[in-house]
């Protein structure tokens, strides 16, 4: 893996978001490897939880918006999204820093997320003329409430880590050089349980709500899709490249 | 319009209902006024979000008991709460001061609510003989879990703003004086942002529970049909006419 | 009913699971004699809300392991889960101390659960090789968000009553010996109002959620099946009787 750092331990795998130049920024690469790695983690049976967590200050700085690679995308963002939606056995999120768009809306995804003091989340979408994507129009509601999740994702703010915590996007707060050896406790005692239990229950859990989080996310892809090129979609380019604010007056 | 005040600034629509004297109870006209004051923000390409409150010192008394005009209904309940829920821009609410029956289960219905310190809300629904209206059996368990919102649907007692904001209900809490200028700041943020965004993102939150919210205003409507003139119901208008306590106990 | 006391006041049907020597375990008996309880309160037009509590210092230690009794059940636990989801009238619980198991589960069936300082709850299906019921993957999640949810139905570790109040899982939390009076005097304002305005209010809360409670149960109990016998539940079973801790690396 070239973005990804991967361990294994005791039946945890840990997978490191390893682009910390680039703040850990979701490159078409790293989506791609960070899909082979759930995949790879729900077929092998020495795996039975997952911790994913980012190298260096930032968690993650989101869409790799300076990713000019032109690959051909193997899973993309709605591959890596299934991958993660459909990943079986426990997902516990290390959220060791700034996260902004995949890198906030991905608390929503997994199974216990755990924020780091001073971490600040944010999802920009209105902003760049775009709307929010991996599920977060559903995962979001049903943590936070409706009128919480409509402001997060619309109005386009930071939160702190604190109201994170509030907010229910994240379960614990630590300090950050505490943060992923707790993360490792907590992955210990799920990993020490039967995991024909845990992938039952979580099962169970997301009976209920994986077929809505697979539409949100088809959704909401459709929905970049008709936005990215749009006039505010390009004026927030414009305005981003030439260092000023963006005015969507006319959008 | 004869209910309300209708001013525009700034690509922001605030609607004010205006029937102090009556504590802005929602009369036949004042719902038809309302639905319309929707439905004509909808279309209207200059409005980008919607703010409503409530003239002098009551948000709004609810259905006006009182209202013997016998017009014939344009839109009625119905048309004003399907107006509502097809609202495709952001609709902020600040509720001024006290709100009963619609006056509060409309904070349900609302993206974003915010409230005036000593400001009360109450669904007196059971105490009337009748039941919950406006999707609130749908959005309240939503916002504040099934058990506190059977409890505020079913007991019919007061609640105070700040308990408001700890059942989800309301998001911030502000000095009366200072609400609808602050209401205005968070509008104004919005309506500064790319309205395709903030519509499509609306349209993505609200695609998994807009049609049970319609499913429940519907089974609502019909509930209440059944429950108005039942020996409970006429039991409720007797006491209030009569100025005692209602005794339910044959009913 | 020999597991259970029953007596009336008012309008309110006080349910007492009664085994304090046997800490209120499940037996097949006692699930069988609370679905019949049930069934009678909803048909006899004397009853307007039932309360449930325990005798004695625990509420509910969970499934009786040591029920050797080998009857038949007649609803067994389905018709018991079924009963109190199909109970059209206000259900309150009084958790007056420890609940484990299905002690713990039935706070998310309740429309209103209130618990005492120091009792405190436990699911420790995981630990047993196991799986969680009572619809508790679809209440939990609605209750707290589906992170807090998946740690207490995983991880089976104890949270104490301040935590259940955080959690969504209790509305109210009273010393001990204050715990049932306060709930009767909740009940007896329920039982004041119109009977027909909280079935039918209790109704509409139930309408969007009824029938996935009603799957869920029915995929825990599947679920249930498969894991009884598995080499996980059996030496946990073993582990249990040799009074050691059990290692679950080879399950």
């Amino acid at each position: 893996m070239e973005t990804l750092t991967i361990s294994d331990n005791k039946g945890i795998r840990l997978i490191t978001l390893d682009r910390p130049n680039a703040l850990n920024a979701f490159s078409s690469l790293l989506m791609d490897e960070l899909a082979e790695s759930f995949l790879s983690a729900e077929q092998d049976k020495a795996v039975k939880v997952v911790v994913l967590t980012g190298a260096g200050r930032a968690f993650s700085a989101g869409a790799d918006l300076a990713d000019t690679s032109n690959r051909t995308p193997i899973h993309g963002l709605a591959g890596m999204l299934e991958a993660i939606v459909d990943f079986s056995k426990p997902f516990l999120l290390a959220v060791n820093g700034l996260g902004v768009g995949i890198g906030a809306t991905i608390c929503g995804l997994a199974d216990f997320t755990y924020i780091a003091e001073g971490a600040r989340l944010r999802t920009p979408f209105s902003s760049l003329g775009l709307t929010a994507e991996a599920a977060s129009t559903f995962t979001f509601p049903n943590l936070m409430g409706r009128q919480k999740a409509s402001w997060m994702l619309m109005a386009a703010e930071w939160i702190d880590a604190e109201q994170a915590i509030e907010l229910g996007l994240a379960m614990e707060i630590h300090p950050v050089d505490k943060l992923l050896p707790h993360v490792m406790v907590q992955a210990d005692k799920l990993a020490k349980l039967p995991l024909a239990s845990l992938i039952k229950t979580k099962s169970l859990i997301m009976d209920p709500v994986k077929s809505q989080m697979k539409e949100s996310i088809k959704n909401e892809n459709a929905g970049l899709d008709e936005l990215r090129g749009s006039p505010a979609n390009l004026e927030a380019i414009a305005a981003f490249r030439e260092k000023r604010e963006p005015n969507f007056d006319d959008c």
